[in-house]
């Protein structure tokens, strides 16, 4: 019976994650009752601890994740001792190794949680299911994948316009979760500095503070 | 009499741009010869000159450009005397202020010709009318989306593990063309790089070939 109750509590927890994907869909599109319904079939629920490995380098990318709470990381590990930090994923936000996902080709990057994560994944089988059952979610994608393109566009223009600082600075407004969880060497190596540098960044601005 | 023949010689040229798009467009989906016909009318033939800015920092980017034939660069200007070079787009891609666009807002980038070029552009106001008229465009541009945010983080990952050379070297296989035309310090830009190490990796290249 205890059991029972654990698994229907989970069980509860996935469905309201998936509700609040849902809401946020329905920002976008009008879903029906029946297309709601359909939509969230295709989720899998997935609560993972920090640390856990969701996407390996080498395996072809077969689903997207999204964010219901905590954050994660994509990354290239270079096989020696470096992690490259392509990009951070928070709450609301959704992450794939998009190279690997569209082409269906084994992936260059790891995605890995940087906290204790509850996240919905949708897999490319069900995505273009959804597509042809529900042609409406061609847009929402499209929309999701515009925003996206800016974002990485921003980070282009930072990386070439702003310095070291104004850089770190940019990144605290924006991922001020990111800094409570992750490593300092990947919040480094996201900015493109070595972690050397960007203790003397957070030294001179601390000081600059007090 | 002469005049008239030289404007239908333009006219048959912008067709002939506009049937190439379609044919591009007809890749990824199956229109209807009315809907054929739909698409094409929206399309503006723009023919320009090397050097021709075509959307400007501080206005509103109202339209995507397809690139029929030449080549645009797509720059932030500081004011002073650097461009930083966010994109490069040849023969067959599109190119926009893409934040300006989405959300039209004043923009930060100019587009620019690098190279005499043949453009189509696609105003957002029809964009728009297509998605309503065609849904059809709403999966057209969602793939055309992904490839363009892969391309992005392709750019990123190339900055974060490739050494200088192996990112000129990379550029050298992606984009001859614009080698042909771009400037020295454009390059160096895109790049991340000053005009002068970007100068010294070409002698160590040169050296080495000969």
């Amino acid at each position: 019976m205890a059991k029972l109750t654990r698994r229907s509590a989970t069980e509860n927890a996935a469905n309201a994650d998936a509700l609040l994907l849902l809401s946020h869909v329905q920002k976008i599109i009008s879903l029906s009752a029946d297309e709601a319904t359909l939509f969230t079939s295709c989720l899998e629920s997935k609560v993972v601890k920090k640390r856990t490995v969701l996407t390996r380098e080498g395996e072809v990318c077969r689903s997207s994740l999204f964010v219901v709470d905590g954050a994660l990381k994509s990354y290239l590990y270079d096989g020696q001792k470096d992690e490259h930090v392509v990009s951070f994923a928070l709450s609301g936000w959704w992450i794939a190794d998009m190279q690997s996902l569209i082409y269906q080709k084994p992936g260059k990057l790891l995605i890995e949680s940087i906290a204790d994560s509850r996240l919905l994944s949708l897999s490319k089988e069900k995505q273009e299911m959804l597509y042809k059952e529900i042609p409406q979610f061609e847009r929402f994608f499209r929309i999701i994948t515009e925003k996206a393109l800016v974002a990485s566009q921003q980070r282009i223009i930072n990386n070439l316009t702003l310095t070291a600082e104004d850089r770190y600075l940019h990144f605290m407004e924006k991922y001020p979760f990111v800094l409570e969880c992750a490593p300092l060497h990947n919040i480094a190596s996201y900015l493109g500095m070595t972690p050397e540098f960007l203790s003397k960044i957070r030294r001179r601005i601390t000081s600059r503070a007090t």
